[in-house]
């Protein structure tokens, strides 16, 4: 992502200093070193404040291929949403979505391969779909597409391709193999069965018609093959194709449930105060043994539990009476000059920062910490082995626990920042159909409120008064 | 890795408040924390102090498959060292070794399928080798053992397996395979005819040998099949398979060179202050300048420049007139408390700290702050993108330098923290064989010497002068 000009314009002084050759200025969002070149305005689209560079990789058209009922919508809406939370913008295109604007379904017949009329239909939504995907890339700064479809005839994979190198796009296959009837069957109960094309439509009779259409594409079903398939992609692996081909190694459906709790109340935040490594509070310690009830109440199996290397993560984790493990990477934000500090001192000390933060939360860079966007990319080995897991509880920190969720419930950067992750709640989240089952545990032990909504009024100018209207309470 | 006992033991003060139920103690060493149970002694084993929790995994035998002179060495030295880097002990097994062990090599016969003699000793060997990665798994703590040979009939990946089961490893097969005879001519040029067995030999006649030994074991190959060997390994992969896998598929052997540099003598450098932000001393500018001039003089073909996020660097990046990347991964070690003292500071105000440091130099964690280990942590996926890209030009910092300087030279996490890294000299690394050549290319532009050696004494009651004996030159 390009920062906006505005990050480069907004210098407040100029001194002399500044003006020297080589001389560097700080950018008041990022926190990052740019060439001053005096007259308010520096080089700019040079660098990124991104905590990782940004890779320039042309638009990757990733082609699901696979029979019906075989996992592709589940991969496609799942990969996109990992992708989307590390940075890189990625949308689905399901054609089944782009036939049912056209044609209210009838049965299964619609598929038949000797179905011209239909198949006319289907070619002209694919035609359609990978349309919008053009204007994905060129005009909505799209860098993944997903094309969920079962492709699964050799003709429609060249079509495909020849449409990416005609617009120079990367194409990517993924095939969806499954053979298991269990595993089908379940997912058709899951999710075909109330799918919109059987609206209204008896459940026995849905799941008849599903199978006769998984029969039709059967007949014409050609797998991937290596050999066959190699001329079609370039068999060198870019950096984001690399990511995904990792992220899809270590997914799994196996059922399970991933607990995500604060650390109790800590002694910092009954005083107002941000970051620090204080200690439980004596409501924490309630907590925290509440947690421990509450979580052998649930029999869980296996249950692995994390926590980062903070005291009160590690004080909550020593009351469940569980093996724990800690990760670093599991910190809470790192506020920088602001650590230990209240809202009204940072208001007091730093009320540009303050207003800065609240302009753009996801963005902003504490001075000498970090931001959001740096945590997610702190979090990113810990998605992973949260994905390769079955039964998890993280015992977290409220920054931390809003990159989690958004990661687990599709949360767009904007909402991220502002995801309310209470005290003394624990959230239970169970993969269902294509999202996650949440459920909101309060624990019934009070605690302070620790949640800041974003005031009206963020300007940098602005009164004290307003800066610090949304604040909780605290003593 | 599990902490030492030591590191449990080496409590220092017993206050009331810290034999409350649940009141933790902070480990001197690693900085994690702990239950304190009162008398010198803490709840051992269930924690890790490491950046990443210790993944369990039951040892992993990496089985290489592949006919002779297709990089089934270079891989497995390769993959080695970056496991080793990571924190997870891995030795390579060669066959050819243990051959030489056995029989001083004559020529290609030895390798005809119809050589029954030869075939025995074979077998021997290769029973051996895996006779070495018991005691490997058993007595020495290794977690991985990568099997580098042939293991070209199904035949002896069966009887791998087998053994496999029996003992309780996981079993992963890497087949390298290269149809180009360029490639092949290449890496028999490079690193077959100088191999022991072709010592005081003719180098075309070490050649045709070698020709005519691949030419025996095609007589036999049989390449992995997707279906008749799925049933030789479960297909689960597990947390250090998936990380091999996506090892493997980001590196390539395109020749190129890495540069490394450290920025310019900065204004904290000449005052004998670590860590800060500040901006480069007039030396440091002209190495910069200097630095482009050289980099200019290389004419490298599409140079990439990655700088850390620091001042300093950003700073050197700006002299070289190519547009560069920040990675906030390339950040100094961040030291905490210490940040912006001078040794002489931190001897004075945390003595205990000092000695920690030279104690475990790899291990020791800054208080608030980092370890190397931690670091090495940050910078993987740095390492991953390196391995990607072709020349790069990483202008970064002492700690992280010696940290990315260890896994392109394979380096002990011993080694590492003492490793050469002055000011004003820039390193250029180059793939050749197995290895990298190094070439230290010092610019001629005086700096201070930031290299502190460990000192004899490191015992926490040591005398400051004793600390500071190793403490380099500053104002």
């Amino acid at each position: 992502m390009e920062l906006p000009n505005m990050e480069y314009m907004m210098r407040r002084r100029c001194d002399s200093a500044d003006q020297e050759k080589n001389e560097l200025t700080q950018t008041p969002l990022l926190k990052i070193w740019v060439p001053w070149l005096g007259m308010g305005c520096c080089k700019p689209n040079r660098r990124r404040g991104s905590s990782v560079p940004q890779f320039t990789n042309s638009p990757t058209l990733i082609v699901m291929v696979g029979l019906p009922a075989r996992g592709k919508t589940y991969i496609s809406k799942k990969l996109t949403r990992y992708l989307n939370w590390i940075g890189v913008p990625t949308k689905v295109f399901n054609l089944g979505q782009y036939r049912r604007e056209v044609q209210s379904y009838k049965s299964f017949e619609f598929f038949r391969p000797d179905n011209e009329e239909a198949m006319q239909i289907r070619k002209a939504c694919a035609s359609n779909a990978l349309k919008d995907v053009v204007i994905y890339f060129s005009k909505e700064h799209g860098q993944v597409a997903v094309f969920d479809a079962t492709n699964t005839t050799r003709e429609r994979r060249v079509s495909i391709v020849s449409f990416a190198k005609e617009k120079g796009y990367k194409v990517f296959f993924v095939e969806s193999i499954c053979d298991d009837p269990d595993i089908i069957a379940q997912n058709i109960a899951d999710v075909k069965v109330s799918s919109p094309d059987y609206l209204n439509c008896d459940k026995e009779e849905a799941l008849a018609d599903f199978l006769k259409r998984i029969e039709c594409y059967k007949q014409t079903y050609v797998p991937l093959d290596d050999e066959k398939d190699r001329y079609l992609v370039n068999c060198v692996r870019d950096h984001i194709q690399s990511r995904i081909v990792y992220y899809l190694m270590n997914i799994h459906v196996t059922p399970r449930s991933i607990y995500l709790s604060r650390h109790g109340e800590s002694n910092m935040n009954l005083l107002g105060r941000i970051g620090g490594d204080s200690g439980l509070s004596p409501r924490g310690h309630k907590y925290a043994t509440a947690l421990g009830t509450f979580i052998k109440s649930q029999h869980i199996k296996d249950l692995k539990v994390w926590t980062s290397h903070m005291k009160r993560t590690i004080q909550t984790a020593e009351h469940l009476g569980i093996p724990y493990e800690q990760w670093k990477a599991l910190n809470e934000i790192d506020a920088g000059v602001c650590e230990e500090m209240t809202y009204e001192e940072i208001q007091d000390n730093h009320p540009e920062e303050f207003a800065l933060r609240d302009q753009d939360k996801y963005r902003y860079r504490y001075p000498k910490g970090e931001s959001y966007e740096d945590l997610v990319h702190r979090l990113e080995p810990v998605i992973m082995e949260l994905e390769r897991q079955e039964n998890v509880l993280v015992v977290c920190h409220q920054a931390v626990m809003r990159c989690l969720l958004a990661y687990l419930l599709d949360k767009t950067s904007d909402e991220l920042p502002y995801l309310k992750c209470p005290l003394h709640t624990a959230l239970k989240l169970t993969p269902v159909a294509y999202g996650c089952k949440v459920e909101h545990v309060f624990l019934n032990i009070e605690a302070v409120n620790t949640h800041r909504e974003r005031p009206g009024n963020v300007d940098v100018s602005r009164d004290p008064e307003e800066a610090l209207k949304t604040i909780p309470d605290h003593f």
